[in-house]
């Protein structure tokens, strides 16, 4: 096909465009620093001239990121795809073995590492690994890298199949595998998720969901496509959040982020309430009926979201329905707590039994969650064989479970490994966790199956009490008896002082397996 | 690439997602008439199973539709491609020689007619041509096709290349040429309008705009992938429209058309105005400053778009700006009659000198207006000439001129070959046009340059009058001294009865410079 009439999908013609209608509206803002759409674009054109120059990177070289939301971060995400390179960005909370494994893994050639960060990179990781450190003051390398770089045009792009990024996951069990985002992938999300929040010229982006978290959910890329604003946060703090919410200049419009940071704006609120709606996407986990409605009070809108690093964030959106706003609060809530349909690009979502047939929308049966479509990664780097494994049948398989409700909506139940069969029935972990979660006395619940001769797994809780707070095994497994069927009971309850944790924050099952495995009692 | 990560981008793919998604909402009404995604899937899946079955229609095959905005046009925009065929949707306001034409050159198996325009086909487009007529009622044959088609799943696309559409031009002289639509192309610009119009689940579209002008801009899918309803209208009336609007079920929330339209709307509004704010994309010509006001006073919002048909639509918008709202309203109506800024999945929208240079942005100079990116036509249907003809220098030529603002903002200013040149000057006619149409007796102005021995082209206007009203020439051009320099000064003017007009209304001005070419006396 003519050139005319086609061009490679690629988010960086967002920033071109942006640039040419956009360009005295602000692109970025860092603490007391500002950037319109020019000045913003001229920036990653010298950086990326930088990078061309003094650091030698050209296309196919990888370019590690070890960085808080800095603007750095946000440049990068132009600059190194602007010279046909490829993003690594890593996870803040991390150690020098992961680390050392994803510099390795993806043979980056350089990282660009926040100074409070530094001691943090693996010993060795000198040598042929060029390290540029950011501090986020107007002296630093990074900025005399960018002050010093000369103006340059991005690289054309030869096949929007290309990467750009490498995305590690930090799984609960095994090695870090690298995630590949395309081009053409992260273009089509970022569309979906420009109009699935409803960003727009003159919306004003607040960062608080990591852009180390597959590309910020591509919000990197979505926000620039809107003409809107990036508002830059290196710590997520409830009064900086407040602040920025308030701003008289441009007050915060749109965010993403867990429900724990919903949580934050909600407590740190403070009688204060948002004048214009602000927009939420809302992932990690569903956001309970009272924060949905404590947010609501605020003129915080939540919408839920789900994904995977593998369809580069949220292939779920729990789209709202008209109608829905007449239903009575609590069951708005139950329908908004689900994780919802697949997203406006993506081709297909579905909830599958083991033959790769539809489990029935009834809102019981359990399957896992499958997706196919543009967004969906290439694969993992270098790895084959776990490729192969995802994509088996055709569709790539998230490893969780869910059931479909009548509606075509999806709601996860459980991680396919964190399922207990016990008795021959299959328990819910998630279930079981939600049920002793609502005990006064709990703090923290992760619930396991161990092995047991009888029931082949035991339902196994292991539970954190809150400070001060008593409660026996006994007392917990009477509550639960009143939200549990019978089978789906813990036969073995745990106290314990604290629970194994990733770098993420998320609970280490497999750490808890070894430890519990060798004492399970029949029941 | 895995077929898990890479499905071939189409806009088909909407409605599959919809019918999922809001299965239970409004999809489509007309007249007393409603379904549901549910039931309007169905309904296509039964018509793409009769056009493979009765109809012998396959991959590949060319199927012309000649109907007004029924809901069988939208039906056949889903099912036509459903079965790997070709969309040829056509002018409703021509005749049997162009329709002859169109029916030949594109090689249309069927045509799917309105029943009240069967006697404009060509008396010989019967033979292998098989017509299928549609009358609105329940009993037509086209109603009769879907009750008996078999449900059928779409062919799998292979290549997202592949054309959709084929639309052909109505231009102002020649052959009408055949505009290739590509599924790729349709499924961006799709994308595109559904975030610049602000479609979402819960919006009620209404067509005025002819779906046959390049499939309705494409929001033939781009509602359909918002979940929005299409509320079909055959016929455009000021009385039905007000009707949609002011619906208790679902009050329209978009719509599309030229600035009569808007016209229309605000002239019958006989006091009432929208109770929520109704989005309206407004193209074809510049809607006036006193247009944008009254229709604001309505809660209509217009938003300026400018396209072509090799363009799928509208690739510039007249992009809002925070901060235009303080603006006097005068100023701020100048701003918005502009045709703005390239949409989102544009490669990119320039105003060139003859050596493909880009203009000054000083508002003054004139260029020709190119485009560039996946939403241009693929070329034109069996014309490789013409196609390299657009094509040259690798940028489609729109055969428009503009100048370009500074803040990139471009503004029509004539068709390239409407330009008079007069004394070495260029003179574009639309400015003389805008100065005479101020005069309280002009109804309609098209002004043209003829042949002139002293100055190249004499600067040439034909009016006509308002009915009851006087004016000869002397008034006219003492009238037009007052906005115009000299140069550009109608040297002379012709009092006619009425202009000679396209079937779409557009002025054939080569009609008037043959009419005229003989006669031009020296200034």
């Amino acid at each position: 096909m003519s050139q005319v009439s086609r061009t490679e999908l690629t988010p960086l013609s967002f920033l071109t465009r942006s640039e040419a209608v956009w360009g005295e509206q602000v692109a970025v803002s860092e603490g007391d620093r500002l950037w319109t759409y020019k000045e913003h674009a001229a920036r990653v054109r010298r950086l990326a001239g930088a990078l061309r120059g003094e650091l030698d990177v050209g296309p196919g070289d990888r370019v590690a990121l070890l960085l808080p939301n800095y603007a750095a971060a946000l440049e990068l995400h132009y600059a190194v795809p602007w010279v046909g390179a490829i993003l690594v960005p890593m996870n803040t909370r991390l150690g020098p073995a992961e680390y050392g494994y994803m510099l390795e893994h993806s043979g980056a050639k350089v990282v660009f590492c926040a100074a409070e960060l530094a001691s943090r990179l693996p010993a060795d990781a000198g040598g042929p690994l060029r390290v540029v450190t950011v501090d986020g003051s107007r002296e630093c390398e990074y900025e005399q890298l960018v002050a010093g770089g000369e103006e340059r045009e991005p690289v054309g792009l030869v096949d929007e199949a290309t990467p750009i990024s490498i995305n590690y996951t930090s799984g609960t069990t095994g090695a870090p595998k690298g995630v590949l985002a395309t081009h053409r992938g992260s273009y089509l999300q970022a569309l979906a998720m420009l109009s699935e929040a409803d960003l727009r010229g003159g919306s004003s982006y607040l960062w608080t969901l990591p852009m180390f978290h597959c590309n910020g959910w591509t919000f990197t890329w979505a926000v620039t496509a809107a003409g809107a604003a990036h508002v830059c946060l290196a710590k997520v703090d409830a009064d900086e959040i407040w602040r920025t919410l308030e701003s008289e200049a441009v007050p915060v419009s749109h965010l993403c982020g867990a429900p724990t940071v919903v949580q934050m704006i909600v407590e740190a609120a403070a009688g204060r309430r948002c004048e214009q709606e602000v927009r939420m996407l809302v992932g990690g986990a569903p956001p309970s009926p009272s924060l949905l409605e404590r947010a609501a009070g605020l003129n915080v809108r939540l919408t839920h979201a789900y994904g995977l690093t593998e369809t580069h964030g949220p292939v779920a959106i729990c789209a709202w329905k008209p109608g829905w706003d007449d239903r009575p609060a609590s069951e708005r809530a139950r329908l908004e707590a689900r994780q919802g349909v697949n997203n406006v690009v993506s081709d297909g979502l579905r909830v599958i039994d083991g033959d790769l047939r539809d489990v029935p929308a009834d809102g019981e049966t359990m399957g896992e969650v499958v997706v196919r479509g543009n967004t969906v990664m290439q694969g993992y780097y270098r790895d084959e064989a776990a490729t192969e494994q995802a994509f088996r049948g055709g569709w790539f398989h998230s490893g969780d479970l869910a059931v479909m409700h009548e509606d075509g909506y999806l709601e996860l139940r459980d991680r396919l490994k964190d399922i207990v069969v016990t008795g021959g029935e299959n328990v819910a972990s998630i279930e079981v966790e939600q049920a002793l979660m609502a005990h006064p006395a709990v703090s923290e619940v992760a619930v396991i199956g161990t092995p047991d001769v009888k029931w082949g797994e035991l339902v196994t809780a292991c539970v954190v009490l809150r400070p001060g707070r008593l409660a026996n095994p006994q007392d917990l497994e009477l509550f639960a008896r009143r939200h549990l069927a019978g089978f789906k009971l813990p036969r073995r309850i745990e106290v314990l002082d604290s629970l194994p944790k990733t770098g993420t924050g998320k609970v280490q099952k497999f750490v808890l397996r070894e430890r519990l495995s060798g004492g399970g009692a029949g029941g």
